[in-house]
């Protein structure tokens, strides 16, 4: 178990209408005026937005709305933001959405308390040291942007998708009312499902040794939201299997089942390169990268192991202790099985993605300046990223 | 699940030689006149407070210290310790400890700033308003109180023992280095693991239903704590062991695998009064009541699954799906052959404990002002807590 210093100071408003306790929660940490930032159409269509704004002018703040944060949020809207925050006096950024609207906020958030360009903190440039205040009202469970230490801003121009961990990202307060999951469509309740799970999974697939507790808590997530998606998917309506996903989400990706322990994160830089070419969701790519990733991984007898222990631990299957890759083979075979059952794709093609592309799809991914190689646990190298990217390619 | 509201402001510095961060990082916070709060005089005698003294001076603070928190920490002396922080202008307070200093430190911590009597807030007489800032460097894994918002004090006068639930009670910064839990006593070690077990049974055991997530990580923290128990007992010295401890004691009491269900904390009550009565280890109290306690509700029909569960899924029993009560039994059995392997009591004659004691023991345990019966989630009457006691009494 290795050393860590952690500390989460985000405070969780969580269950049935939690979002109806935003006025008076951001009235008493001091917000006059409030830039609520969101997504697409449906959360101002479905009232949402409308009835959080009545509720912070109803505690008296001042309330100014910026929509149009995207999947795979772009620097452009940021830029919007930061311009806006500045303009009008903002003193408190409220997220309404997903993790694209919570990142984009992150970045808003950061970037107005700097003076030069806020993308020199995702391209390495310069480490962000202050921030202003943000919440979050969490709309789908996925990202887990609601108290990570994690954001992904893409730039428009280049498609460079790229990351800035810093502490300064955890929200202030997140209200999290799995009731507003209830309206996501199925396609994107399991691409959630699916990132979520991948947030575990770059966590357990490691090389620490001797790390039996939080294995476990990463094996509790992973069974819990294999569980509740498949409930998710066929009712969205069920509450419980929305607030398993939506609690699944934020501790899978705060360090709650990391600490003491490297992730890889390789396979989630595979993915970025996927969402940023070809539009597509995070979540769907990474059903298509992962079980690639574990395949390729596969190769290496120190992984297999490992690999049985989920199959054996998250699915259940019995463990053949003559040939442990064959448990751990069939358990990629039922993680895909399971990401089929739940509508996501699994091959490049059902991405849309193209063969053609695959050498510059590594090389990108290898082009971030903060890899040395592509993941941290279990690295591999850009030539290996292309076989990645093959084996996927069925 | 449960709505609820959570926050975990405590940073926690954990690893190998956490404690000689002390120095920089209250000074940090602002800390000048710092009180250090300590137990028995292990921690004085093995040096322990001498290199945090030292470490805090040179990082330029005034630093007075205040030995003797006893395990059942008393009322005499937080009161000593009030009158230290007022005579001396004290601005930080850091126990050095386990449960007891850390609870003692609570305690003065909040006296110090209430104008009355600081047990108002353990009799239910007053809330605490405010408090001041406070850190803890762990030497033992058991209680969680280095993160949880408890505390547990006895007034001295009348052995009356009573824990005060308040966010309050959070710590600012815990220095958790599992290296420190290595020269505590084999007895204490397992009474640690055993208390630690019992915060996770007390949520676990609860009529919530659709709790899968919070289940799993409570199966999870209880699978790893049983392993390195065993392990830390014979040995001590093993890293990883003491380590995976003293972490699954912090999120075993912190609400991390406790959020959306109402935990019952019964038998905590019962316990308190074993301990306040013939002043045995906490830890070791519970061995005994604990498995009595599920033996008493196994003749509620509606308790039998549960049990069961926790068989199946913590200890590996198969499930005999006929009669399923057979399998809560074993699984009952089984946990207290692993306290006995571990060396604890589960009699109350190992204890000590006399049967006449009985109704007053459980007269007691319903006294308390806080329960309208004992135990929250599966409650019991006196009556009943009486035939706890009494299965206890082999």
């Amino acid at each position: 178990m290795k050393d860590f210093s952690y500390c989460l100071p985000t405070r969780f408003v969580f269950g049935h209408g939690a979002e109806r306790q935003a006025g008076a929660e951001l009235a008493a940490m001091g917000a006059k005026r409030v830039l609520i930032h969101y997504g697409g159409g449906s959360a101002a269509r479905s009232g949402l937005i409308g009835r959080i704004e009545a509720d912070l002018r109803a505690h008296g703040m001042e309330v100014f709305t910026l929509g149009g944060a995207q999947p795979n949020p772009r620097d452009d809207k940021v830029y919007e933001g930061i311009e806006m925050v500045r303009r009008e006096g903002i003193d408190f950024l409220l997220a309404v959405g997903g993790g694209s609207a919570i990142d984009s906020t992150k970045a808003i958030a950061h970037g107005s308390r700097y003076e030069g360009d806020f993308w020199d903190f995702f391209c390495g440039k310069a480490k962000p040291e202050r921030t202003m205040p943000f919440g979050v009202v969490l709309t789908m469970s996925a990202a887990g942007s609601e108290s990570s230490n994690s954001c992904v801003i893409m730039q428009e121009r280049t498609k460079i998708k790229r990351g800035l961990s810093t502490e300064l990202n955890r929200p202030k307060i997140s209200f999290m009312n799995p009731e507003l999951a209830m309206t996501v469509p199925t396609y994107q309740i399991a691409s959630g499902a699916t990132d979520i799970l991948a947030h575990v999974m770059e966590r357990y697939f490691t090389c620490e040794g001797e790390v039996d507790l939080t294995d476990r808590l990463c094996e509790a997530v992973m069974q819990a939201v294999i569980r509740a998606a498949r409930i998710a998917v066929r009712d969205p309506h069920d509450y419980d299997a929305q607030a398993q996903l939506m609690w699944a989400g934020t501790i899978a990706h705060n360090e709650t089942v990391g600490v003491g322990r490297v992730g890889d994160f390789g396979a989630h830089q595979l993915e970025h390169e996927l969402s940023a070419l070809y539009g597509v969701a995070h979540g769907a790519g990474l059903a298509v990268v992962f079980p690639a990733w574990l395949r390729f991984q596969m190769r290496r007898p120190e992984h297999v192991m490992r690999i049985a222990q989920f199959a054996n631990r998250v699915y259940g299957l019995p463990v053949n202790f003559e040939h442990p890759e064959e448990t751990a083979l069939r358990g990629i075979e039922t993680h895909e099985s399971f990401l089929r059952e739940i509508g996501m794709p699994v091959t490049m093609r059902e991405l849309g993605a193209r063969a053609e592309d695959i050498p510059a799809l590594a090389a990108k991914a290898k082009r971030n300046p903060d890899n040395a190689t592509i993941g941290r646990a279990w690295p591999i190298t850009v030539a290996e990223a292309e076989e990645v990217y093959r084996i996927a390619d069925r």
